[in-house]
């Protein structure tokens, strides 16, 4: 696990197991080349969003996870974060790994000017985001198109 | 109740009781006049965010909410609609004012794309979004600042 290194995602990670990775979390095929170099480019250049990656000494992608900037009315106009699309490879599960990758998202979301950050998870997964300092508030409510 | 119409926000409504429908959700201090108008500015020429409000005949903001566009990895880089700050005036409740807020959010999600619209909400709440089309899924876990 000392070389795993956590970095922001690259275009190149297309090709680096970045959407095989998140097959384990859900339905995720490969998007188009150009249409992934462009939401990699647009992440950057506006700041709405950012996505990082775990990668191997060999540079394989081995856990993701994003954090959204939401810039708010209420608040006197304050940011609040979201974090999405968490997971873990499943042979690197249980080794910290996912507690880095959130760590590291609530960092980013702090320098940021975020007042706090906020997440959705399923009841069986909010152990793991209570180790990581979060604590359950609301219920989350969906429709489906 | 006729004569209330639903549009975007507009740098204006600053000074048309947004803020004091706000206030009626949590903390919402008037945000300075410049850096408001900059807020409108950007949701309208990045479309990452969509706020509408309800205004009375003589122009009083009576209820507001918005959805954000999240541009995800997931699901061939599809888009969740992310519902957030419902608020309808104390004055004004229980005459389907909110339903027609929801109703004008997930058009726009719909006509932008999404797959889903999500939205996070207190437990009491949930009767209200349920009659709206969503059902409850997931729990959501926050970390304050
Ligand atoms: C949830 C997930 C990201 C956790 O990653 P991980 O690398 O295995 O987690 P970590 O090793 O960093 O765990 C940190 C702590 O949380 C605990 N933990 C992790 N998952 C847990 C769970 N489901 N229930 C209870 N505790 C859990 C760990 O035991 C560890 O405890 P410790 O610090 O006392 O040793 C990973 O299991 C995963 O990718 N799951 C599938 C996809 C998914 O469900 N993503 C989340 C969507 S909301
Ligand atoms: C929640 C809120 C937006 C609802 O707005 P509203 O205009 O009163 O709601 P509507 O009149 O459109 O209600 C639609 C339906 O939901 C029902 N409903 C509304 N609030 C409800 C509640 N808390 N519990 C149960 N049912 C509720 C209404 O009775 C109505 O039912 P019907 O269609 O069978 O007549 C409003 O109460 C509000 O602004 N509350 C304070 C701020 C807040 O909590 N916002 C939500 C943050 S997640």
């Amino acid at each position: 696990m000392a070389e795993i290194r956590i970095r922001a995602v690259e275009a190149e990670d297309g090709d680096n197991g970045f959407f095989k990775i998140l097959s384990q979390l859900t339905h995720a095929p490969v998007v188009p080349r150009a249409k992934f170099a462009e939401l990699v480019r647009k992440e950057r250049a506006d700041g709405s969003r950012t996505t990082i990656v775990a990668v191997t000494a060999e540079g394989s992608v081995v856990a993701t996870g994003a954090v959204m900037m939401e810039h708010k009315y209420i608040r006197g106009g304050g940011i609040c974060g979201h974090i999405e699309d968490i997971v873990v490879d499943s042979e690197f599960r249980k080794a910290q790994l996912g507690k880095k990758i959130i760590s590291k998202l609530v960092e980013i979301s702090r320098e940021k000017g975020c007042y706090k950050v906020i997440l959705d998870c399923a009841e069986d997964n909010a152990p793991f985001y209570e180790k990581c300092g979060f604590e359950k508030k609301e219920c989350q409510m969906a429709l489906y198109f």
